[in-house]
């Protein structure tokens, strides 16, 4: 199972996550870029997630909402700014707080057949950046680099 | 002739600048978003300005070089996130610097037939934040501020 560690510094306005996953970087691209792939990670394993756009080009949008048992929905949705592999940049916003917005930015770094990927957030108030982790981001994120993690197990078998 | 007032503040990585324009707030809009008025005031004088893409709906993207009179050529390129009426955000990146993305939010208040602008520029570190102040930007935005006040006298005459 992946361990992440998260820098948060108390006055800052952003989030640096770091995870060594035990795949090649571009498996972890795949799973970052595919649509088909993204859907089996992303979030907490409760929602079903429904996919309406997802471009991976730069400049190419994405919308995707977490659909709870009870039928509640959590929409998001963003602009990629760049793609580059290995590098992925994307604005984001979470549509229950419109208008605030964060500047996501995933770095993947080969270390032999494994991969170092730093997610780093930079939210546009100190006050934004705390409320996400008070919303239980930490563990929302713990919950998808397990779920990544079981992703890149099949890929790495071929499935 | 308007004036900014910038708060940058140490070991932050944003910038806040807020300046009183004397125009209605739907012409600071358009100032903003038709690439034919941005062309008139966006950045120094010194520079002459070639738009290859504006397009200003949200997930658009924009492409803008700064010309020099011996030939040197500063490309801008960035996505717009959201562009709502009164309000703009758009990714930036400045391309002599690849991958350095700046998350800004323009927001026009309307102050009776004035405007209150605040621009919020996000930067993704501490030290891009201050390279960006050490590279002189608040000489250049208050050159804008200037050329953009021009531009919305000639917009109040109906010119």
């Amino acid at each position: 199972m992946p361990k992440t560690e998260y820098v948060i510094e108390p006055g800052k306005q952003e989030i640096v996550s770091t995870t060594i996953l035990d795949a090649p970087r571009e498996l972890v691209f795949r799973a970052y870029t595919e649509p088909e792939l993204f859907a089996k990670w992303w979030g907490p394993r409760r929602y079903k997630i429904e996919i309406e756009k997802f471009d991976s080009r730069p400049g190419g949008e994405w919308k995707v909402t977490h659909v709870g048992a009870d039928g509640s929905r959590y929409g998001f949705r963003g602009v990629n700014h760049d793609v580059v592999a290995p590098e992925r940049i994307c604005a984001f916003e979470f549509l229950g707080m419109p208008g605030h917005v964060a500047l996501q930015t995933a770095t993947f770094e080969a270390l032999g057949n494994k991969t170092k990927l730093v997610a780093h957030q930079v939210f546009q108030s100190v006050m934004d950046r705390d409320g996400m982790v008070a919303s239980g981001m930490e563990d929302g994120a713990n919950e998808s680099m397990e779920r990544l993690a079981e992703v890149l197990e099949t890929l790495k078998a071929g499935k």
